[in-house]
């Protein structure tokens, strides 16, 4: 049993392709959560709603698994729907699909509730969730465990925070961060290899001008596939830490 | 007398916004140059057609005037139309409007078109503008006279051009220098005024991997208005010059 469903076309634009003609990960994951925005917005759950509570949603996890990344203007219904809910969580799925409904790509997202005075997290109460007609839960969902970069392998890049990476509520956009991540990997890997999952989870927020590290090692595994690690420092705490799994194109 | 024109709609996304819930310039040159391509692909003269001729479309210039940046949310159409051309460039229109259809901003921009292989301009054939009806003219259009930066009042900023950076083309998309221009402003700028007017030249391409510097100096004009003249240095030379005159919020 799950909560509501919600749907909404896109067309992928010239724009948001990278130097292969697919849609990067960060515009994909922009679009889809844009969806949840939507949902929320046609079911009375605005910003402005949370704002006056003093709340506001935040991205604790992404787990993605990419069948295949949509390409130059293909037309593609991005969709969300609200899995469940426990005490501190709610978990929420983002798919893509093409025009024939194949899933093209899946990102199992994890959602906390933020006091935006103390930025700290705070319970999920039942007037927040109502709306979504989600399932509540009793345990927390299992993700799969980020293996940590390799110290002795790892490559390192800066990233400052820009003016134009900060948004209404001057917090880092969540897609911003893979932005740091992809481009911190070697030029051959992203030539050659593609991504089939992405685990992130989201520490503590980054600020507007901060010097972020991207620090990534990668590994090779049996099968011929590579899992590359990732940790982004920010002032010797840790912003995210990520996984990605690669295999050949 | 001018040539045919395309439209199409653009729903403002969240992800497309600033701290002023104001979509950004680069999202918005995005939006806009998309439906060039979309018009040219309509005609049947896509891509593929200038890359069977070795050659490709080049934005010279834009020189842009904003009456009000479209907010998150909003549902605006834009609007090409193709100007008129003579033996090196074609001039196209770019426009935004409400659903009130006042105009929100315009773009005059100057195309070129380019010999892939050897990446120098070359001459606009018939062949390639018929399709887009627009007028042929004998003179050269007048563009503002860009000003150059004051080396004396100059602050710079380094930006590395990043993988996700570039396009199928291996180019650096145009609206991106955008990015390097406005994030180099200070941000006490960047909050307290808006932009009114810019124009941009491109001068060299910019490749991966390379690290620009973006060099800004600002005047404040005889009517409150500030003139920011920007610079984007690389490897000693300059990939374009641009101004931007701002007003108060």
């Amino acid at each position: 049993m799950s909560g509501l469903k919600y749907r909404n076309r896109h067309v992928v634009q010239t724009y948001e392709c990278d130097v292969q003609k697919e849609m990067t990960l960060p515009a994909l994951i922009n679009a889809m959560v844009e969806t949840s925005g939507l949902q929320s917005h046609a079911l009375g759950n605005t910003n402005e709603f949370m704002n006056d509570l003093g709340l506001a949603w935040i991205i604790i996890q992404y787990d993605i698994t990419i069948n295949r990344m949509p390409t130059r203007r293909e037309e593609i219904t991005l969709e969300t729907e609200a899995l469940s809910y426990n005490r501190f969580f709610t978990y929420r799925a983002f798919r893509a699909f093409d025009e024939a409904e194949n899933l093209l790509a899946e990102a199992i997202t994890t959602f906390g509730v933020m006091a935006v005075e103390t930025r700290k997290l705070t319970t999920v109460t039942q007037e927040l969730v109502a709306p979504y007609q989600a399932e509540e839960i009793r345990t927390m969902r299992r993700s799969p465990k980020i293996q940590p970069v390799n110290p002795e392998k790892a490559t390192s890049m800066p990233f400052r925070v820009r003016y134009l990476d900060i948004d209404g509520n001057m917090h880092v956009n969540n897609a911003k961060y893979f932005d740091w991540i992809i481009n911190s990997v070697d030029v051959d890997i992203l030539r050659n290899y593609k991504m089939k999952s992405i685990s992130i989870k989201y520490e503590k927020e980054v600020g507007y001008g901060n010097v972020i590290e991207s620090r990534v090692s990668f590994e090779e595994m049996e099968d011929g596939a590579l899992r590359t690690a990732h940790v982004i420092e920010n002032g010797g705490g840790n912003a995210c830490v990520a996984n990605i799994f690669w295999e050949k194109r």
